[in-house]
């Protein structure tokens, strides 16, 4: 059975994202504080050392019911049997990733433009990642498409939304107000003088808004 | 059904082996003059371009009955149904990689010490192969074991063994002397002014070689 999606604080990581610290010591203190998606972003490891951080947030997560996402790579998703995988627009198509993963996987899907929304295969993710919500310097490759755009892109979408991108304290509450499920956030946890505080102040802020609407 | 496995001559190539050129045309080349087996080993693309490169590779190769057999990434393998998998030490381990290929796919594993070798996953593989046999500058992490070492882990191994890493047109004979069912290359072909007379001349020796044994 496909595990439960709550997109609202939604954590991506790698050790590229905290170096000097154990990325799975991260994750828990997350998890216990409110984090309610856990994906990791390994892009540096040998696939060998991939697994073997997966294998660990696993173990890890399991006792707070957080699903662990793989981004990418299908291979390492499959050698853990994580709870399911990201596809980039670099990456394997989502219909495929989904023909390999099976349908009780969460599959997550990245879009950036009208473009990469009309030709998404949206029966086959359970959730799309839009952005970059704001300028961001995790990801070399996001460009922001600006708050206006992030929610017509919303608006759109049959899928739930997990707005990503440069998302941070001072900005989540804009991001879910413009129609997104949750926030993505690296650097808003991974970089903070303190995971848990950072995670429970970004739960605090997206069910505020949720709250309101 | 699992595909024959002839390793006689063992072209391994990526992008990153050939710049300015088409993998694609060269691996032709090489299977129109005697290579029996293409392992596609892509450091540098994106999923998506390694999923492309290898799709590409599959539908070349096939009229030549070369076996297409991808270096480490099993979801690329996957992907486009390839022949087989090639793991390294810093990969999944073959165990795993066999659980998620199936029976009928062909899978190698590299090993380079007499510690690798006794803990190797033999009843999981096809074949192994063993290296580096000479000095190379295609792995950066390959140190040459040397032909006595090289020997000694060949006549040990219960599967058939390809030896790999600096062989070339000049050295090629002391591999299979020593025990090699045949030469894994990659400069040796994609170095070439010619590849199809380089696969050519590699293709002779090998047979030459086992003629006399």
């Amino acid at each position: 059975m496909k595990p439960l999606l709550d997109l609202s604080v939604y954590l991506v990581l790698g050790p590229q994202d905290c170096p000097g610290q154990d990325p799975v010591g991260i994750a828990v203190a997350a998890a216990q504080n409110g984090a309610t998606v856990v994906q990791l972003r390994d892009k540096t490891g040998s696939t060998k050392e991939q697994i073997e951080l997966a294998e660990r947030l696993m173990q890890a997560l399991k006792p707070f019911n957080v699903p662990l996402i793989v981004n990418d790579r299908v291979d390492v998703a499959l050698a853990v049997d994580a709870d399911g995988v990201h596809v980039g627009q670099d990456d394997m198509t989502a219909t495929k990733a989904r023909e390999l993963i099976g349908p009780d996987k969460l599959l997550g899907l990245s879009v950036s433009t009208q473009d990469e929304l009309d030709t998404a295969d949206i029966a086959a993710c359970d959730y799309l990642g839009i952005g970059a919500c704001f300028p961001t310097n995790s990801k070399d490759d996001a460009a922001d498409v600006g708050m206006q755009n992030f929610a017509g892109l919303t608006a759109q979408s049959q899928l739930p939304v997990v707005g990503i991108g440069g998302i941070s304290l001072a900005n989540a509450d804009q991001v879910i107000k413009a129609g997104a499920d949750g926030v993505a956030v690296i650097s808003a946890i991974c970089g903070a003088p303190s995971a848990a505080e950072a995670t429970r102040k970004l739960q605090e802020i997206v069910k505020s808004v949720k709250d309101l609407g």
